[in-house]
Order: C-alpha cells, then structure tokens, then sequence
C-alpha cells in the first residue's frame, strides 16, 4: 500500500516582480529561454564545444587569461568552499578580512577545513583596511592564504582587491576574492591583481539564474593545490578531480553537469560581451546616480562611504520610525518591487536595493522610487511624493550632458 | 586597457537529442517551460509557498512522511556528500558496499569524512550480498553507518534497499541510501525500510534538469546530526544551517536556493504525481520489456542477472569484435542518440541504455533498437534488420494481452 499523495493541484506561476534585492537580479527573457533550450548530454560533443566557449567568455568577464575559468555547478558559496576545502591545509594559517557577512562565512570555512583563521575585523559597511591587512602579514609572516569580500553584499561596500592581493604577494601568500556582488557590476581584474583564486555568482550582475559559481585559478593556486599531500576533504568539490571534466585536454566524468543552467550562463556571457564590461560599468554607475539622486530629496542616507559604494547594491538607513518590514511587504505586495533586508548585526536597520545586471535599468529606478514614496507616505513618512522621481530623471539628464 | 574579448559569435543550439545513456533523460516541453518562468526571490511568500508543495511532492515520491525532504541545491554526489558529512564522526567506522562506481565514492566521502570505511566488495552488476553485509556487523558491531546503493548506475544493478536497511537496524546503524537512479522508476520506499538518510539525482527518472538532489532525512538522522559534537566539515552542505532554510517554521537566508531550477523540480514532480508512482513503475517495466525483446534477437546480453536488473538502466555487454566508440559515434551522429559508455573497470566492454523518466517512451525504445540494428550491420554485426523492432512491438503486444 502506497503513501496516499498530499495533491498539489496546479502548476506553479511565480508573481511578477522587479527584483531588486541583493540578487538573483531579472532575467531577461533571452536568457530564460537558453534555459529552456532541450537538455543534452554533459559529454556531448556539441555540449563540450559551448562548455568551451563558456569559459573563454568567463576569462573576459574576469579579465584573466587563467585557463581554470569555468562554472562550479552550485551557488556562490559552493564556489566559496571550493577555494577554502582546495587551498587550505590542516594547520594553514589563513589572513581573513571580515567586513560583513560573507567575510563571517569565510572565517566558517578557514575552520571547517581545519586552518586558523587569523580575523582582521572592520565596522560593517566599511572596506577592508589594507593597512590592517599589511599588520597582520607583519605579525603572522607564516600566512599561507590572504582572504577578503571584494564586494560585501551584505553591507554595499567595495574593498581595493588590487592593493589587497599586492600586500598578499609582497609576503608570498596565495589569495581567495569573493567576487560574487562585483563581477560585470564593477571592475574585476583578475590578472591585473594577480588574485590567484576568485570566484563569483550568476545570479547578481551576471543576470543569469542563481545556482552556478563562475571561478578562476592561476596557475599558482593550482600548484599549491597540486602539491596538496592531504587529500581535499570534499569530494564534489575536489580541484583535482574536477580538472578531468572543465581541465584542458580530457572530459572524465565526475558529476552531471547542470546542462540548462550552463546553457543560461553561456547566453547572459554572451549579452556581456555584447554590451561590453566597460559599458556595463557605466549602466550601474548611471542608474546608482540616479537612484542615489532620488534618495537624497527622501532624506534617506547611505551606509556606505561614497568613495567605497557599490553601484549596484544600495544600502541604506531605514529612516527613523519607519516599520522594516511593513515597507518591504507593501513593496512587494502592492508594486511588486523586492528590496533587500538587512543581514545579521544589521537587520532591521538597512535596506538593501540592488541594480544588478538586468535588474539596472532606468524603469527599475523610477519604479523603485515611485513606490518607495508611495509607501513610504503612506506609512506617514514626510516628503513629498514626486520629487524622488524627478530627482531621478534629473541625474539622467545631467548625465546625458556630460 | 581590458582585455580583448575572444568574440563568441552565436547564442548556443543544442542539437536534437534522445537521451538514452545513464542521465540526464529527456525532459518534456512542460517541464522546460517551467524552468524557463520568470526568476523571483528565494525568500518571496509565494515562492516560499512553493517551497511547501515541494517538499509535499518530494515525500511522495520518496514515499516518506519525512518533515525533512528538500532538494540540496547540487547534483547528486552534492546529496551523497550532505548525507556523509552531517552523519560520519572522526573515527566512526562506516560499512559501505561497493559494486559499482558510487559504492566507490561512497568509501571516498567516508575517508574524506575522517571516517573508517568497511568495505564490502561484490562483483560490478550484481546486488548487494545481504550475507556479507550481516557478516560485516557480525566482525564490526561498533559501526555507527551501513552506505550502499540502491540502483548502481554504472552496473544496472539493484540491490535490496529492504533487506539490508533492516540488517543496519538490527545493529543500531544508521543508513546512507543512494536513490539516484531508482526513486521513480523503481519501488523507492523510505519509511517502508526505515531508511535513515536517502538522496537521489533530478535528471534520472524524474526527468527535470540536472543540478539538484532531492534528499531526505528521519528523525532517526536529524537527532543524530544534532547531537554531533564536532562541527560539520562543509559548511554549503552543514544540515544544521540548512534547516533554518528548509525546515519547518524559519526561513533564514543560507545561500541563494536555485530558483529557476526548483521550478522545473516541482512541475515534473507534478506529472509523477498525476501519473501515479506505480503507474511510473509499470512504464520502465513495459518499455524495458520490450527492449529486451529487441536486444534479444540481436544476441545482445545483459550484464545483470534477471532478478537485480533496473528496468531503467539497461547495462549490456558490448557484442564481440563490435567497436564501442564507434558505434555510439555513430548513434549520437547519424540518429541523434545518446547512449551510455561503460565506467571504470566496464570501460568499453559495456553499454548503458537508460530509459528513464520521459525518456522511458514506446517511441524511445523502437528508435533506439532501430538505429542499433543500422550501426551494428554497418559494424559488419550479423542481424536481420528489421527483426529487433518487430520483437519490441510484439512485446509491446503480448503485455497488452495480460
């Protein structure tokens, strides 16, 4: 006798939304339908041939020449742990820079794979402080790896990843950059940095659907991790095995590969490369702008210093007596705009707007801020409702004169 | 100054694919639609809702009243790597049987895992010895974990999940069950053998897209993760933090759960539930049958005896002086079919023909034994083309009678 099905009587229709969060970002309708494109076999011949082309147009997304350029079939922190469970020993001596959440789950992982963890923590919102970074080498010369969030998701601030790695190098240190919010929002220069593992998400600027992790190894990490005489405590995530199926010459089989989503990656590379990185730069640079132009007549500050601000993740102070989450769920619920809360120590006092990928697009911006005073308006807030707008189409205009 | 682009000319086309290897299985229009609707947030009430009817749907297919069955956002050896990592202690010893390649990785995630394997060896393609699993508890009593293999996807082999769940109990061992390619197209049934943790693949006889596991996990597991005093070694896979994503009340951020893709796992958990678990059941039987009628007249044989062969996964041997490669070449270039190459030690002595999920089709089975019989002939293979299809369709005929 059978369990009795508990029925699910209809297929399921998401609602449509604006996602404007801290990732995943829109999709357009272009990379949706890769998506959907009939699922093949992962050694295929056919397939072999796009996994090729998708890892010559990861290498421009990453500005690297790396030959290990390719997608981990899991989210950005299966990418995270790849490079920790990879490049850490038992006993390693790891730098990590703890700026926010995703530097907190860095610490996570330095200690699971049996390294220690020396943490230089910065107040949550700022960039990471070379000159602490350079202290700490001064004081644990023996460090092995130096690890830091180019760009904190969690609180929109970007740290120097250039001077970062110098400091690294300066002291022989390999170094891991968490690139998943930066990667195609802002500039990622892997090979110019001389980062030797960085990993990032397909779901933020990217704008693909989340579940893969674009990284890429130098051939130092990959030597360090070669020269490994313990073998890597995970198996799916093992380097070494991995190298048989995206490595150079052979296609071995060591998991299924997840066809569909690797067919999305290839599509939203391609709208990359079409655009170009440097206009994608410039689009988040521009609809920040007026995104930011729009905050400020709303009297709502950012968390971030302007020099170290991500384009495209805003965080701002929730203003003073205004309900977090009656704002987010009326968003949502009456406009159809998600917005991002606050994570960990800042939760309930943030907000976190993205414009990431497809998601930074003029109509997002004024759609965001129209809501936003209507909601916040209605939650009795002061200002006075048009004018964030105007705000916004303001900075367009002196944009377009410059 | 970027570097310069290696321009990709063209989005990327699959060619047209029946596939018929070891996975993944061909994927319906229905469910490649659903992977292809708009993209919102992991932590939207409405995908939140949708969460729900997964897990319902999941427990189902699984026939389990498990409040912990959820989809690991990974492919399969992600959901065996969950299982070993929150279940293995250091030290604890492990008995796992091996007959086949993920029996293998079994004994890598348990060594991986700082656990003592206990190896038990049985010829690739045949099930599981009980005997020797019963001897082992007998020499080990101490093991904390039995891991084996339901269906060995590299061998067609089925073992019985029954049977040797209940030897683990009797010895107070927890079991690891490897589902992947059984749950769906064979008796899968958890809360039957009291099986403790079971993962399974979504590209095999459910026929989504590669790239999740669906996995589930009794009380008899979670107390036992819970009372684990050393820290999980993964931290993407840690199932004390999952819980907070998938569990029953909260519904904390861990990562970014692969949204597209979860869409794509509830429709075609949907179409198994509208056709009935043993209505699924009965069509891998059918069509399998009539394969066979077909291999039978082209004196193809299988590697499995009759009574542990999957319907679903037909592994059979490599008819003399007929070249491997070349004929699968010739099935996925002339007739758009993939079958499956043999692994490890079958390495060219065997074929995998996989009929599986939506790929398990009256019209899979007649292409397949067709084109075979036109490459085998053109291999200079003595048959009468022709006579393989006329013995699949009489198959298909005398089961009709019954």
């Amino acid at each position: 006798m059978l369990l009795t099905p508990e029925i699910i009587p209809n297929a399921y229709t998401p609602p449509p939304r604006r996602l404007l969060g801290p990732g995943p970002s829109d999709i357009s309708t272009r990379v949706l339908q890769a998506l959907a494109k009939p699922t093949i076999g992962y050694l295929d011949p056919s397939f072999v041939g796009m996994m090729e082309e998708l890892k010559t147009l990861l290498r421009y997304s990453f500005q690297t020449k790396n030959a290990l350029t390719f997608p981990v079939s899991g989210p950005g922190s299966a990418g995270m742990e790849m490079c920790f469970v990879n490049m850490v020993n038992h006993g390693d001596k790891v730098i990590v820079c703890r700026n926010g959440v995703f530097g907190g789950r860095m610490v996570e992982n330095v200690e699971r794979c049996g390294g220690k963890a020396i943490v230089i923590d910065d107040v949550w919102g700022q960039a990471v402080s070379p000159q602490k970074v350079e202290d700490a080498f001064k004081q644990h010369p023996d460090a092995k790896v130096l690890a830091f969030v180019h760009a904190e998701t969690s609180t929109g601030a970007l740290s120097d990843a250039h001077t970062l790695c110098k400091i690294a190098q300066q002291y022989g240190a390999l170094t891991i950059v968490d690139a998943v919010t930066s990667l195609a929002g802002v500039p990622v220069l892997v090979d110019e940095w001389g980062a030797d593992a960085v990993y990032s998400g397909s779901q933020k600027c990217l704008s693909c659907t989340p579940g893969l992790s674009p990284i890429t190894f130098n051939e130092r990490a990959i030597a360090a991790v070669k020269a490994r005489t313990q073998k890597c405590q995970s198996w799916f995530l093992d380097l070494n095995l991995l190298l048989g199926y995206w490595g150079e010459t052979t296609r071995t089989y060591h998991h299924t590969a997840p066809t569909n989503s690797l067919y999305a990656l290839h599509e939203s590379l391609l709208v990359l490369q079409q655009e170009g990185l440097e206009q994608s730069w410039a689009r988040h640079r521009s609809n920040h702008e007026a995104l930011k132009a729009g905050l400020a007549v709303l009297d709502i500050h950012y968390v971030v210093d302007e020099l170290a601000r991500l384009p495209q993740l805003n965080a701002i102070h929730i203003p003073t007596g205004v309900d977090d989450k009656a704002v987010r769920a009326a968003m949502l619920q009456q406009h159809g705009i998600e917005i991002g809360a606050g994570l960990g120590a800042l939760a309930g006092k943030i907000w976190r707007i993205g414009l990431m990928g497809y998601s930074s697009r003029v109509e997002n911006v004024i759609a965001c801020l129209g809501a936003l005073e209507a909601v916040l308006v209605s939650q009795g807030y002061q200002c006075q409702q048009g004018r964030a707008v105007a705000a916004a189409y303001q900075s367009y205009a002196q944009q377009a004169l410059v």
